[in-house]
């Protein structure tokens, strides 16, 4: 590959190799050979040297030139959340996304697209210009047309999430966190501590994505599993306002739940804004969880106990399965609770 | 240009032509063109029409090859922010950016890199793989160094964000959102309304970007301009607790603000939960404000009043910068005010 690689191109009629570039740098091929196909592997004051000295003899291989030799473009592509802000997990995520990637050797290239089956087009405009080899899916929906549609084109991708309801059917390679898992563990480890009335907190439909079912699924079945009440509020938005005026119904109840389970962190902060209002004590007279360990779970005061998503461990995943070659295979991580004071869980 | 994209690519030896392709999806070949070259011109379901017929027929214009000749990757770099989750504004931003570039027919690559002089490695390296033409700098510090260096290499770049001190300086174009005059603003306003103690709430060094100093000096500015005393208290971390403890020193003193200006949406919705926690109500007994319109801003009960960066033009101001050529040149925005309960303004 490294032969490959050691393009001579001339300048002012002088053939430069990679071999003078090395001398030039102080560095062995070897080294000057990975800064040009793996630079990620040299540290950066080296790679600033190696640089130098090919601006210097004006030796630069081309990208552009192996990419149509190898007919890989070196580059994944990743649709951007349509309503950013959405989710605070987004931010996170495309960051560790990016680092898996990168520490293949690839780019990542980001881009928007409609919504649903009008979206297609933009992935077939990538595919039809070669701009990228492969894509990441995310934000996926009940039914999402993406899968089926790179599928049977034979386009490599790999899914965090999952296609609900038929996940069994879920053409492709995906990874997905386990939220009904977590919430379950969550309900099982408030029971423990003494709770019986342990309450969910969600948003009402249109419900933004299936994962927001499937840990309110976690959190029923448990319940169910432990004889215990299922006492339920939905949120009209996904905002701190909704949580609360949705935590109040559940609060005025005659049997009021001490512990309420919310599907996401901003639900949860809400939840513990009107349970202060009350004057009641988070983590003591009520205990309160979140979903996604955002930067609002250390935020409030005495932190915030909640599901954090494995973002290295979800990317990494992501390129593995992205090179696993075409098939159907579906990869299940655990959410990891991270006990804080809103509730103090003996983990 | 259209005509240089009619590239025939041969299926079992025959030529195949745009104007096959315009015929057999019953389109124009202007149509067929636009798709090729400009696909955000065209509807998605034409698109997908048109893209079905270049498959069916097997013609395959590639933009790898297309870029052999211009010499150009069609690709604008852009560096995450090395702490994800840092501003909330940094997906709106993205989001917005990538649209704002994708409607010059370009694309959007996104990497990391290291922060500070180690990062130019990485830059360098995309670069010297001609991965991009340009590149997008944003969450700018005080003598950044990529802006000379780029600038020296003569390399296409437009920034977000100003490279304080030296503004005057600064090498390349750049647009920013006047921070100070934002927040000079909102002490005019609170002022108006009849608050005189304003304070201010920030964050302790080290003060992340220069963008949070640029609204302290237009909170201090302007309240020596009316007279006004300069009371401030800075938050330990950017989390509501901090700002939480950080307003509690501000409430206790002998003679307590009747408003506090918060330097983000973040530290104003702790400054808002310490507050309700003394039984005071905001808008009434203490006004806050934020800054950025976040998720946040609407989230907290009644809204909370705020400055929004307008990301959208922000974004086409890049674009336009990037494309101007070498020189020096700024671009200051205003930024709004959305005035909601936490502080009703006047506006």
């Amino acid at each position: 590959m490294t032969g490959g690689l050691e393009w001579a191109v001339t300048t002012d009629g002088q053939a430069v190799t990679l071999r003078q570039v090395a001398a030039q740098a102080g560095v062995s091929r070897q080294t000057v050979s990975n800064v040009l196909n793996a630079p990620e592997r040299v540290d950066p004051a080296t790679r600033l040297k190696v640089r130098a000295a090919i601006e210097s003899l004006g030796y630069q291989p081309s990208r552009t030139a192996r990419s149509l030799a190898t007919r890989q473009a070196g580059l994944i592509g990743y649709c951007l959340a349509r309503h950013p802000g959405r989710s605070l997990f987004t931010d996170p995520f495309l960051h560790a996304l990016t680092e898996a990637i990168e520490a293949t050797g690839r780019r990542l290239l980001v881009f928007t697209a409609p919504e649903g089956a009008e979206g297609l087009a933009t992935y077939a405009d990538l595919i039809a210009q070669r701009a990228v080899d492969a894509f990441i899916l995310s934000d996926t929906v009940d039914g999402d047309p993406r899968h089926g549609w790179l599928a049977s084109r034979g386009v490599p991708f790999a899914s965090f999430g999952r296609t609900w309801p038929e996940q069994g059917e879920q053409p492709g390679r995906w990874v997905d966190v386990d939220g009904a898992g977590a919430c379950a563990e969550l309900v099982r480890g408030l029971h423990s501590a003494g709770h019986d009335r342990i309450a969910f907190l969600g948003w009402r439909d249109p419900v933004p994505v299936g994962a927001a079912k499937d840990r309110q699924r976690g959190w029923r079945d448990e319940c169910r599993r432990l004889g215990l009440p299922e006492q339920a509020a939905y949120a009209d938005s996904d905002s701190m306002e909704g949580a609360a005026h949705a935590a109040a119904t559940l609060l005025d109840a005659a049997q009021p739940p001490t512990a309420i389970v919310a599907a996401g962190d901003l639900l949860a902060v809400g939840v513990i804004s009107e349970v202060r209002r009350r004057e009641l004590r988070p983590g003591h007279d009520i205990w309160v969880t979140g979903f996604d360990d955002s930067l609002l779970a250390t935020s409030v005061e005495g932190g915030l106990t909640t599901v954090r998503q494995p973002a290295a461990e979800i990317t990494a995943t992501l390129v593995r399965l992205l090179d696993a070659g075409p098939g159907r295979s579906g990869v299940l991580l655990d959410g990891r609770i991270v006990s804080r004071s809103s509730a103090p869980l003996d983990l």
